[in-house]
């Protein structure tokens, strides 16, 4: 069965990767709005992990709206969510048996609900899985400890594959610097290196 | 790290513990009353699927309960759903790092809410793991078609290890046949012989 997995280069991603490999021909497919390098991240990642990548390309309109949704809200879970679902969306029209991502048990954002799921799933006839949503934090760190290479830092400094990326680019490129503070608190994000 | 997974010899749990496997040192371990031969099943199908088997006793006072819940309410998933919680509390004490069970996606019984999952983690310092949870039901039929020899027919027939079978016996032998037939509709039901 030929399973999309929407990959960032993080840790989740790449752990439900790992757990979908002995099961299922995995394509590693980074959603980009090619607003900065983040899908070229995502591929060197994909391939130090010895998996197949794709980079699908979204409308700049979805990438927009969610710094609108961010701006308003004053937070970015809500425009994280939008954007993810717009991904999904777009994997899966490409054609293959199986969409997934690598969100897990205990995400506020993104998160996809049953609804949403089998929506998704009835619309385009693809199934969706979710590797990691059976996982909670602490069992994640352990096998990612055990499984990959991690590098942690904050999440300004590190090069990532993911939305967050390139929508705080969007926000500084339209709002400055300032903007990015306010709406993205400061944490600290994991890049995979590859496997241990 | 050890993981105790909840094992009733049928497709869903079998399945978790495949796909657990290559990250966990797996037990398939199955709850009994020993009312039947229930958990003797289930380790034939464990060995056939060369995983370490165990057993593990539920106070006859919990069938009692769900039983009496069952016929309270005219059909079993409430009584189903008592004996898990009390199976993964039993099996949470036995000291594995990790419990687990065979809970899919789609599941109405049992299922485990997220908030009794993070109270049986808390309360007994282990990790609760749930290989299944992010797979609907087309894609554990076709996992499983692919990775295990399977026997389907109607759910009285076949020798079971799950909990269904000892309760409708604890039934049986306190209320007599048709209360059965009430309670429990007639459904198919799978069970593994083996790996493919």
């Amino acid at each position: 069965m030929e399973l999309a997995l929407c990959f960032s280069g993080g840790k989740d991603s790449a752990l439900a990767a790992l757990l979908a490999d002995p099961f299922f021909d995995v394509t590693l497919v980074t959603a980009t709005f090619s607003v900065t390098d983040a899908a070229e991240h995502a591929r060197e990642v994909a391939a130090s992990l010895g998996f197949s990548h794709e980079t699908i390309e979204l409308d700049r309109a979805v990438a927009d709206d969610a710094v609108e949704r961010m701006l308003d809200d004053g937070y970015p879970r809500n425009g994280i969510q939008q954007v993810h679902e717009a991904a999904l969306e777009a994997l899966a029209s490409e054609g293959f048996d199986a969409v997934g991502d690598g969100t897990r048990r205990d995400d506020r954002a993104p998160t996809v609900s049953r609804p949403f799921a089998q929506s998704l799933e009835d619309r385009h006839g693809v199934e969706y899985v979710v590797p990691l949503a059976g996982y909670g934090r602490a069992t994640i760190d352990k096998l990612a400890a055990e499984r990959l290479r991690i590098e942690t830092g904050p999440s300004e400094r590190l090069a990532k594959g993911d939305y967050e990326h390139e929508l705080r680019a969007v926000l500084r490129d339209e709002h400055g610097d300032s903007v990015i503070d306010e709406i993205f608190p400061e944490h600290v994000q994991s890049v995979v290196r590859g496997r241990q």
